[in-house]
């Protein structure tokens, strides 16, 4: 499916068939494709919990306004970052580029991220984001819907996943076939987003 | 272009074709099918600054360690965000949903974001990957590449396009023809980074 018709066809999917389960391969398939999102410094601080047991679904469900496509999805990923990931021997994450690349980029990250969390928390949500939109549009692309969701008590889902200190939640992406309706889209036109040169 | 395939082509283009122009009709095409993408409860927070004057260029690309991308891509995109756009007047981002849902969600956004700058900045940043991922894989789609860039002074790029100070910068992307040469692609396996039910 082409990409811009897969954004024309991404909807936040409101109810899933419970009973729709998806092929490993397709997980396979989408998952490795969806790392092909960039990340800042190729780090990829992404860590992405693959919820399968019913009994945590259910439980993340209980504090997720009790909302259906966290136990109905065929796949309930947790979008998690390791915001230390940049400090984790970096070096790895360049290992293709050329010497003079990874020496002029080993200093300016750690110059980039010490002592900034804030950089790295940002930096961190922005890599979900990618890393996110590209499973939605895989999904479309494999004959799937989706559901990006934040409606939830970040600090119970954290517990229930047993999430490091060190890590922090982006959202959830509830991926399955969509059974619901949904209502028509509705977007600002380019004039109100879109600004030449400055403010 | 298939959205598998937009993924696996695109890489973060090093050089641009300075002489390029991109259509104005392909900006369009661009830029409104990349706001299909989702954002928390349909904020649609950000704000893109598209830099076409080219004293602004240079002055962005001076403190942006020099990269070339800045002046030579057709397009060259400030992804911002309006951290307080979940308080303007927010009923009209479900103008198009059932009346139960509006009544559900307004009272729900207000608890969400009033008095948590965090939760909101998380949010924000997000959007801009989402936003952004689409942006790129659309590139792609279209005939072009892009490269997305955080190595810049975020504060020096603030006062260039005049940023108001209730929003915040996320990163800057680069469209254009690539001329450059890309190094091997590097990504950590599966195994590294997806979890199954809790770390």
């Amino acid at each position: 499916m082409d990409v811009i018709q897969a954004l024309q066809q991404r909807r936040a999917a409101k109810a899933f068939d419970p009973n729709h389960q998806m092929a490993p391969e397709t997980r396979r398939v989408l998952l490795e494709n969806a790392a092909l999102a960039p990340s800042a410094y190729n780090i990829q601080h992404w860590r992405v919990v693959d919820v399968r047991d019913p009994a945590l679904r259910q439980a993340i469900r209980d504090v997720a306004w009790g909302q259906s496509q966290v136990t109905d999805a065929s796949l309930l990923l947790v979008l998690c970052a390791d915001l230390n990931a940049w400090q984790e021997n970096p070096q790895r994450y360049w290992a293709t580029a050329p010497q003079a690349v990874q020496d002029f980029l080993l200093p300016k990250l750690d110059e980039y991220y010490r002592g900034k969390p804030q950089v790295a928390r940002d930096e961190a949500m922005r890599s979900l984001g990618l890393l996110g939109m590209a499973i939605m549009l895989l999904a479309q692309d494999l004959g799937y819907d989706s559901c990006p969701m934040d409606g939830f008590d970040f600090d119970a889902v954290a517990r229930l996943i047993q999430l490091p200190q060190d890590h922090a939640i982006g959202y959830m992406i509830a991926v399955g076939k969509s059974v619901g309706t949904v209502w028509e889209r509705n977007r600002e036109p380019l004039s109100h987003w879109v600004i030449e040169n400055h403010f």
